[in-house]
């Protein structure tokens, strides 16, 4: 595997695939040709090659590519051939979706803990998860080895509790708090702005409008 | 306004410039300058000017830019200035936490019912808006002028939802399933796949690793 620097929008597209990938795995297919993976996803088949081709190429074009095979190497590059330790801070609604809605455990996702600022959350338990206070974050993370911490909290509680794990070790947070975080650069961070997503749609929406009052 | 066609990456950062003006605006300043606004943001100012040219500029450098006006102007670039109507289909965690935790009616953002197959359901409200059942779905987006149909349902119902909605007069779709909706081209589709996101925060930490081992 190549170990240069891959764009953005390459990387962007490689959760896409993996999912694809998947599907299509499921069905039993064992060998996809550029042209047929093309035309399921909607993206060119030259965009597949270039994109594939920052990775080494996964195979020969003639015979196709080998489904199950491309579907590991880019579970790889994404980090998905070993199981990660996560804790959610947030057991509210969206915490909660989090844990039960999502299907991570296939994928190697294993939420460790929950923890809540509502004192009449501690002891429950969220889709068999425990809920624990706060201050009791800290020394979770370091005890048990937790590598991804979830934010599902509104932005000044994300703050703070991004200030308290800096100093532990975790690799990365998963923010859903509508806040840019600061954190050292060892920390990775993923934002999922659900509210700049609304607003692309909302976008989108007024340009299709206007471009058909051209018409 | 500009009615060019402006590019994805430029569109994609307007929610954050539209969300961090607020925040400006709130703390009660009224100007600001490329330069300010760059170190707030941590992008360039060249950045920042290139991307407000797309959109005439905004107002002199010299002096900054006014900033109630600048977060007004990329409101009604994202469709801000007027409300939308919204329902939800899928009254679980998900569904919840967006109409709970999510603060929308700031924006303009109204649900106006949501939908749910679970009979039990039916009848009840969440955070004020009563759950009806699937089959009154498509009459209730005819009869109430619904703009946008959120899906926070599992990919098989999301699928079949979709084609039922896409015969109404509905603008977009705000889809959390984790699958690519196929609807005509007048229906605007805005997809949170909650597990790429996670992919691209798994394919960060596997990088940085890879970075620091090379070292």
């Amino acid at each position: 595997m190549e170990n240069r620097e891959i764009s953005q929008a390459v990387v962007s597209r490689l959760p896409r695939y993996y999912r694809y990938l998947g599907d299509i795995k499921d069905q039993g297919i064992e060998r996809i040709s550029s042209a047929e993976l093309s035309r399921i996803m909607r993206v060119t088949a030259s965009q597949i090659r270039q994109d594939f081709n920052h990775f080494g190429g996964f195979g020969q074009q003639g015979y196709g590519y080998n489904v199950e095979y491309l579907h590991e190497e880019i579970g790889k590059i994404l980090g998905l051939d070993r199981d990660h330790r996560l804790v959610l801070v947030g057991a509210g609604n969206l915490g909660s979706a989090l844990i039960n809605y999502m299907n991570f455990k296939n994928r190697g996702f294993f939420f460790q803990a929950a923890f809540d600022a509502n004192e009449e959350l501690h002891g429950r338990t969220l889709g068999g998860i425990k809920v624990y206070p706060m201050d009791e974050l800290v020394s979770f993370i370091e005890n048990n080895d937790i590598e991804i911490v979830v934010l599902a909290i509104p932005r000044t509680a994300a703050v703070k509790v991004a200030e308290m794990v800096s100093g532990t070790g975790i690799s990365a947070i998963w923010n859903f708090a509508h806040i840019d975080l600061q954190v050292p650069d060892r920390i990775q961070v993923e934002n999922v702005h659900l509210s700049d997503s609304l607003m692309r749609l909302t976008y989108s929406i007024r340009r299709y409008e206007e471009k058909n009052a051209q018409k």
